[in-house]
């Protein structure tokens, strides 16, 4: 008999999980606790996303699917970004200061998170063996006599719908950092679980295109404003327009409502924003309208109950967004997930701990990475030591190819690594490149001084191309060591 | 205009709390997702409580409540244990060992869960402004609005039953490690929060009294079978049967459930258990009737939301119950939050503010305390080093009172310090407590060593006495310093 898989919650990781499944003839059900976002009715933003930055893990995560135009229908709703785009003042100077992200020219894709859900949700629409069930609240789940109970809800918020119970053999939770299935779970399965709120909230603004219909600013970039204890972003939209976020510690947030002095505030910090990319009065309004939301890190493990619950994306591992790999590793978790239970067909039990063994480390690792990116975003991107070395990377990364040098951020961008694994590495490079950064630094000053000292241009540039020889040289030895 | 307090709970804590709000003249009600334990139909035992040590947090909490005979009709009904006794192999024979729990001979009170929740419903059947409602589910809670959404179950667990809206000024969460209340609580602030299961589970025994009527074992001590890796205790019951623990790894349990030789396990581990306390059939079925289950421990921060929510408790601090901790930690917790409460009386939401800001690090050290008594228990009190130092504390504790000399475990157990303050106590005193034993072993050493050198019962006394009156001025020295 056909297998009745149940997926709760309609985003993009639960849509890919019921198009998995659907593929894998599975008989699949998706609850959503709101309503269609493609219905007119529905407010078109619930203000809860961050503009998305479309990566590796998600892109191959959707070819996966094996649905032929499905990674294609989405990737021509993206737009790419380059590298970053700094702006800053130097002694009282604007400068914007482009940093590519690859050495190779690859980018990221900036995509706006409901034209990703509608694209899923088409897709969805198109398999006969997917229904799709909106204003449904799961209210109970017992993942041993696998049933549970959903309310239709067709009434207000606490008005109470009509409950009905169903069965299933397989329920996937991929309702986000609120997850209901993880709250049903956690009662069969002893669940460690930790979540954090960190000292930053988020506000978002909207960018309209200039009055000639172009992009404010150059448009390939993700431009940041690094302010250490605060910072501002802005992604493109394909629209021409941009969607900026303003991250802040509460206390900031606090003091500038108490204040009122937003555009003064903007003015200082946040060089070439007022008036050029807002006016002042859509600032304030913005400002004032916009909520300023909190930002979640959950960590737990297990994420399944024997063969018959598993949960996926930010119900798992919600992060914070400063590493942009959020929903790309809730993607990728169905792609794993769905790996498990093709290499075990007769075993789910099998195949859901596998996942979560695999998984949690990983998970958890750039759970990790994405806290600590805050400060390379907005601080470290500021910084000469941090470009230096930046260069470094690139150029042993393109010139010292036998080597197999990645970045950490490559490897976690541009490549399906297991997250566990890119942090070793990365730990293992650090250390090199730390010597070799470290002995590239004495070799140039050794340079420059002996230029200083005794001139000559044809000495220099033999002492630079001396110092670049031993640095490739040592950085193939340690890394074959 | 009176204000309106919901409970939300009715064990020791959510009942004592709702005495207390009672008594200051709130209109209270009682919400409990359960059946009243008093009434006959009502399964006499949840199964889920570990026999209870009643300690000075406790009864104090109990007497100020302000209602003059609760406390001695709790008291009334526990039965004294002035220490622990460790039932050990040495050399193959099966040894008994007492250890008291206190220098001034104060004790433990072992008392029933049900007995104790029993009482204080009855003294809130009592109050004219106290409304109890059993079978009730908090189904949802808007902390904002103050308004609360309840289900009656008249059916069965999933079977809806009649939802309910109604509004208050206060909701105090008192339900437990999975408490409703926070779930709710957790969407209007921003909740760090932490759970982990250890490694542990545990399985209930009842050990019956002897055909005589009388005790088993000698009644007035908590029995610790000490295993390091496993544990089996006893707590005397007032019926003079006993009510005994098994701690064990889940592996173990598996290893165990799996080769069926439970009463040969005992054998091993636990002398004198079968079939003196319980007889082989008697073990047999109750290892395998009586269910294995887990132990959580709970962190979480802040407890309240403005004016209009707060958790107690398991639900705000569950621990594993190896400091004796748990219940006296949560009926604590009731009388900390009333005095913020009377402190503040025309403004609450400053009340919970400061409780939140009290009590986090005060539960937080109960909790890692609980965790780390295990080895205390199942392991150190085996060895001679932890019984030296034990003695050493108790003499200076007794001798040398001008020090405010005390361990850690009589200031949590028989006193009302904040846990906090108790723990940085502690560290302060270990410190010199190192070197006052270190310096005592060498002092004694050299004693036994001139002793058996030179003979002479009269030359070691005075050495013995003069490494004590060292020890003593040494440690008055450092206390003032």
């Amino acid at each position: 008999m056909t297998q009745k898989v149940i997926v709760v919650g309609a985003g993009p990781v639960g849509c890919l999980a019921a198009l998995y499944a659907a593929v894998r003839g599975f008989e699949v059900e998706v609850y959503e606790l709101r309503t269609d976002l493609r219905d007119p009715n529905t407010p078109l933003n619930f203000g809860k996303s961050i503009n998305l930055a479309l990566s590796e893990r998600g892109i191959h995560s959707l070819h996966k699917t094996g649905l032929s135009d499905l990674a294609d229908a989405v990737l021509a709703e993206t737009f790419p970004m380059h590298g970053r785009m700094i702006h800053v003042r130097k002694n009282g100077e604007y400068v914007r200061q482009a940093q590519s992200y690859d050495a190779h020219g690859r980018s990221l894709l900036a995509m706006d998170r409901t034209g990703l859900n509608k694209t899923l949700l088409d897709h969805l629409d198109a398999m006969p063996n997917v229904k799709l069930f909106f204003s449904h609240k799961l209210v109970g789940a017992d993942f041993r006599k696998k049933t549970a109970w959903f309310e239709h809800r067709t009434k207000s918020a606490h008005e109470q719908g009509d409950e009905f119970e169903l069965t299933f053999d397989l329920m996937i939770g991929a309702d986000g950092a609120h997850s209901a299935v993880r709250y049903h779970l956690m009662k069969f399965v002893p669940m460690s679980f930790q979540q954090e709120y960190i000292d930053k909230l988020w506000c978002q603004f909207h960018v309209p295109p200039a009055l000639d219909g172009d992009f404010r600013i150059p448009p390939n970039y993700l431009h940041i404003w690094p302010q250490d204890e605060s910072m501002f972003i802005a992604l493109p939209n394909l629209d021409k327009s941009f969607t900026a976020t303003l991250f802040l510690t509460r206390q900031g947030f606090e003091e500038l409502d108490a204040s009122g002095k937003v555009v003064e505030y903007f003015d200082e910090k946040y060089p070439g924003v007022v008036p050029d990319l807002i006016t002042e009065d859509d600032l304030r309004k913005q400002y004032t309208t916009n909520e300023h939301l909190p930002l979640i890190s959950i960590k737990c493990t297990p994420y399944h109950y024997g063969d018959s619950g598993v949960i996926l994306g930010d119900a798992a591992h919600a992060m914070v967004p400063f590493y942009g790999q959020g929903m790309n590793a809730g993607l990728e978790d169905v792609r794993v997930l769905f790996d498990f239970i093709d290499k075990h067909p007769n075993d789910r039990s099998q195949a859901l701990s596998e996942y979560t063994k695999e998984r949690t480390p990983d998970a958890q690792t750039i759970n990790d990475l994405a806290l600590g990116n805050y400060r390379e975003m907005a601080s470290d991107v500021k910084k000469p030591l941090y470009l230096l070395r930046k260069w470094v990377e690139e150029q042993l990364y393109v010139y010292v190819p036998s080597a197999g040098w990645a970045t950490q951020y490559s490897r976690v961008t541009f490549s399906n690594m297991r997250y566990s694994e890119v942090q070793a590495a990365a730990q293992k490079q650090a250390k090199i490149l730390n010597g070799v950064v470290g002995f590239g630094l004495v070799s140039l000053l050794s340079t420059a001084f002996w230029l200083a000292r005794f001139g000559g241009a044809q000495q220099a540039k033999r002492g630079i191309l001396r110092s670049i020889c031993v640095v490739a040289q040592n950085l193939q030895k340690l890394t074959q060591g």
